[in-house]
């Protein structure tokens, strides 16, 4: 499949957006010309921030916007839902649509309750410079970001489907200040059942195997929002989403704090996708790993502890293979270590892949994630 | 129960030990009067090094000397096992013992044969100068040290019953250079059944709460030798071997690779032990929780968002206190955010003390370990 990047943002079709900043906190709002079909996939962390407990019920009616707050997470506080719920009346007022259609998503410190002087301030002033230009996708994309460096998005069609997107998340897991978030728009015709059944999908090869899902925040909040005007097959659309899922999910890897490498982690020939799915989150998730990497240090045994921490196998059976571009270095041949010269040189490079080859079987798994280096501990040692 | 410290280390009542070091090797000797009952607990990582598939064979047999090299993990290797094999064959030669009594245990790098002629040499020297003195187990305990940044060994007695251990490792969680490895020895007489029941218990609470279990390495082993001299209740020697195991393990969170803090985690009024146990790793566990301790910054929303990935509670029903000696802070209250100025005073301190008390149950745990520094990324950084 050959999907094509087109140049609208989240602002396919008839979708508009802005966004707007000041000082700690952004407002960017994502509206449609009518009320869409709208799925969501939220944390599983068992303490919720207030516009999730919110969203989770509104999107069931559908969506005609959604309004985004930075700075501020509205989690762990009193009053949460209340303050969630006044961002959407005065969005809703504003837009002259029914708060009820209006999902709300946060990101920022928890456990402080909102200014919501400057949220009402920043609502009105982006609602009022609503488009849908490609500049108007930027300004909803800048406005979301916290620890992020660089604005997330993408658009891509396929024989007529679309799908925008914009996302925020940098990358390592830093529940108080880079929360993940990313909201889709397609115009792909399916009911609620079917793009449900498909954004799960598209989170499990994409969002989830970003470092670690089992340390998601509180805040977590992947949306997908669809004006149904275009008939499609389903698996060209499945095909589409991931894609842009995936796409997404590399620019928040590649942000990752503090980093200096973006690194993705193929386990392959694992008997079944559990063990692979598990296998490569061990990896790209040990900070020994993390630490080699950013140390360009092809130490292969501590992709072997890690992995085999996790998961059975053989090392008699393991390849162990570094990638970057078109360059590559076996490390390890069924068992066997071979020369690190050529894996040294790979990794001075900032594009790293793993590839840990278990040979006992046909299923595999990649995952997303980065480096860890002095810059992650300066970061989040930070007072906030 | 009030347990005595005692002057001999590993070397109570008739055990005798020595240690050397020549450049990166090092040799450690632990021998008794007789053939001791024996067990272990060994890392359930699926990839193990040599002398563990040697030494939980042996083990059965019973023990009359155990024989440790640091410097070379002896894992995944060809021919590991042949010279684990030798090893014990040249200690049983100098010590007048069988091999097939002499457990092994290694630590260092994955995937390096290791030097046999360094490892003879050295085990003729250690061998030669057994003793029982109070210096014999200190050389032994700084033979087999890595990373480590000062020896670990204690030595208890209650109402008879002794317990003598060395250990080594440094906290952190490094499978190719930081294995984790314990000897005791004790006179509790006790048969092999008992005493594996025993050590069980007490590694389930010292060496499996420190950090994080899930990560062990290659190497992983605690053993323990009874030369049964001294009947005993066997709850007073449980006491006693919970106590020595917990001391271990805390003096490894202290020596933390790169750590500036001790960090211990108490969850306490849990539903089940499960649950207790589960989110006082995962609170010790997180690198952002490590990351603000280091920065000496009372970031309670980490520990929240660290507990809720993992558990099931309410916010409404937490408490987070901070604790350093003497010295408490209450940073939230069943919910409630208090005043972070003296959390802040506390955060000062070297060692440091995390509850979270979900108020839900009667359910306790606590785990071990240690901040994560600038050291911690420059040591693992490192090409090794």
């Amino acid at each position: 499949m050959k999907f094509r990047k087109i140049n609208s943002g989240i602002c396919i079709d008839n979708f508009r957006a802005n966004g707007v900043k000041k000082g700690k906190y952004g407002i960017a709002i994502i509206a449609s010309g009518k009320v869409c079909d709208a799925v969501g996939v939220f944390t599983m962390n068992s303490i919720q921030a207030a516009p999730i407990i919110l969203t989770k019920r509104k999107i069931k009616n559908g969506l005609n916007a959604i309004i985004i707050n930075s700075g501020n997470a509205n989690a762990c506080v009193l009053n949460g839902v209340r303050d969630a719920e006044n961002m959407c009346r005065i969005a809703g007022r504003e837009l002259k649509i029914n708060p009820a259609n209006i999902g709300v998503a946060s990101t920022g410190i928890i456990g402080k309750r909102m200014d919501m002087k400057v949220i009402s301030e920043l609502t009105m002033i982006a609602t009022n410079g609503l488009s849908s230009s490609p500049e108007s996708s930027k300004r909803a994309a800048r406005a979301i970001m916290t620890t992020d460096t660089f604005l997330k998005e993408i658009s891509f069609e396929y024989g007529g489907i679309k799908i925008g997107g914009i996302a925020k998340g940098s990358g390592m897991i830093a529940p108080d200040m880079a929360t993940m978030l990313c909201f889709l728009t397609t115009n792909a015709d399916f009911d609620r059942e079917k793009l449900q059944i498909a954004l799960n999908n598209a989170v499990e090869d994409s969002f989830n195997m970003l470092i670690v899902e089992g340390d998601m925040s509180t805040n977590d909040t992947v949306l997908l929002m669809s004006d149904r005007t275009r008939k499609c097959n389903f698996n060209d659309f499945q095909g589409l989403l991931d894609y842009s899922a995936k796409e997404l999910a590399r620019m928040i890897a590649l942000d990752g704090e503090g980093a200096t490498k973006f690194i993705e982690v193929a386990v392959r020939g694992a008997k079944s996708r559990e063990d692979a799915r598990i296998g490569a989150r061990a990896i790209i998730t040990s900070p020994l790993v993390k630490t080699a990497i950013f140390g360009e240090n092809p130490n292969w045994g501590r992709i072997v502890a890690a992995l085999g921490s996790k998961i059975k196998f053989r090392f008699e059976n393991l390849d162990i293979i570094l990638e970057s571009g078109k360059k590559k270095a076996i490390v390890v041949k069924q068992g066997r270590i071979k020369d690190l010269t050529d894996a040294q040189k790979i990794l001075r490079n900032k594009s790293i892949r793993i590839i840990a080859n278990l040979n006992s079987g046909k299923e595999s798994a990649t995952a997303f994630g980065c480096d860890m280096g002095y810059d992650y501990v300066r970061i989040n040692a930070g007072y906030s």
